[in-house]
């Protein structure tokens, strides 16, 4: 496994592959996503696809520097009714964020890819369906004041493996996915891949 | 929350209520399970049924010496074609589940109670279908020669959160439901009696 490489700053990421007695080395990604974002969304192309594409896009941006590794690439993409949200950057933003989202279901698309010089192997993307239960602004705010400025890591403004896990009423999708690493295809195909022992 | 108390000694159990945001104390039962599962067994009583009467028993036997206290009790029943099956306690009886569970579904059904002063307030059981790709008896062995003895602190001889997810195909389930804590229908329950603010 030793050419294996994440090309994710994900300490989440990171710690599943680990947990789960993959060798890897963690490269992030240095591509500038909004720039490769924006068409995507001037195209209206679905949240789906746009994880797939992001994904993809950091892969091949980090294999072109280390030729002949097989490079891990994800990304996570929220919609709310079909809109993509993206990471906010204040307290007023999550605060509106959370507002935005309470009471109403939105998706987590995980997309993962695997590249290798310039070639992409392996495709896939992981839906997940969050449900927040309705809230009012005052727990909200004081939510977020516990919270503090971890709410910004996240496009939800939340962290369910934490606090976060306090506004769901409700998650359906797999549990690797969730927190943005979809495990169990991504061994599969390396299973299959003859990466790791089957 | 300074009443609350998990009747459990299960260390993931306990990161799942902290990571929450949840103050309590850690009080794990001292009941003989098995004595209590004997007659369960014997008359064939459902395995998602015994989750939760076991999961009680252990909460009334640790609420019984703190009264006044909310007490939390769990249990994590494994079931395949609806026959339980129990920890194993050797290599060789982990080799034999793991060939057992192997290229089937099986269902983890994970019991939450909380009960105070003798009575019990809520009960939950929540279900989950895990199931194992085919696998040979020597990656097997290989694998449990990788986990080591940690493969006896699980009914399914695995930890889904570690190596233990290098054998599964499909995982379906609740996430925090999963690693035996139904942790979303507690905090609703937790809210509800107004123990922590909603």
């Amino acid at each position: 496994m030793a050419n294996l490489v994440l090309a994710s700053g994900s300490r989440h990421r990171a710690m599943v592959l680990e947990n789960a007695g993959l060798t890897f080395a963690q490269i992030p990604s240095e591509l500038d996503e909004r720039a490769v974002e924006a068409p995507l969304a001037q195209a209206n192309v679905l949240p789906e696809d746009r994880a797939e594409i992001l994904a993809e896009a950091k892969a091949i941006d980090v294999a072109e520097r280390h030729s002949g590794h097989l490079v891990i690439g994800c990304d996570q993409i929220l919609s709310l009714d079909e809109k993509v949200l993206h990471k906010v950057n204040t307290m007023e933003q999550a605060q509106a964020r959370l507002l935005d989202l309470q009471g109403r279901t939105h998706m987590l698309h995980s997309g993962i890819v695997l590249v290798r010089d310039g070639e992409t192997l392996w495709r896939h993307v992981a839906p997940c369906a969050m449900t927040m239960r309705v809230m009012d602004p005052g727990f909200i705010g004081r939510h977020l004041a516990d919270v503090g400025e971890a709410a910004f890591s996240s496009v939800g403004a939340y962290q369910i493996e934490g606090r976060g896990a306090q506004l769901f009423e409700k998650i359906e999708g797999d549990l690797f996915s969730i927190i943005g690493m979809p495990l169990l295809p991504l061994l599969d195909e390396l299973r299959r891949l003859e990466v790791i022992d089957g």
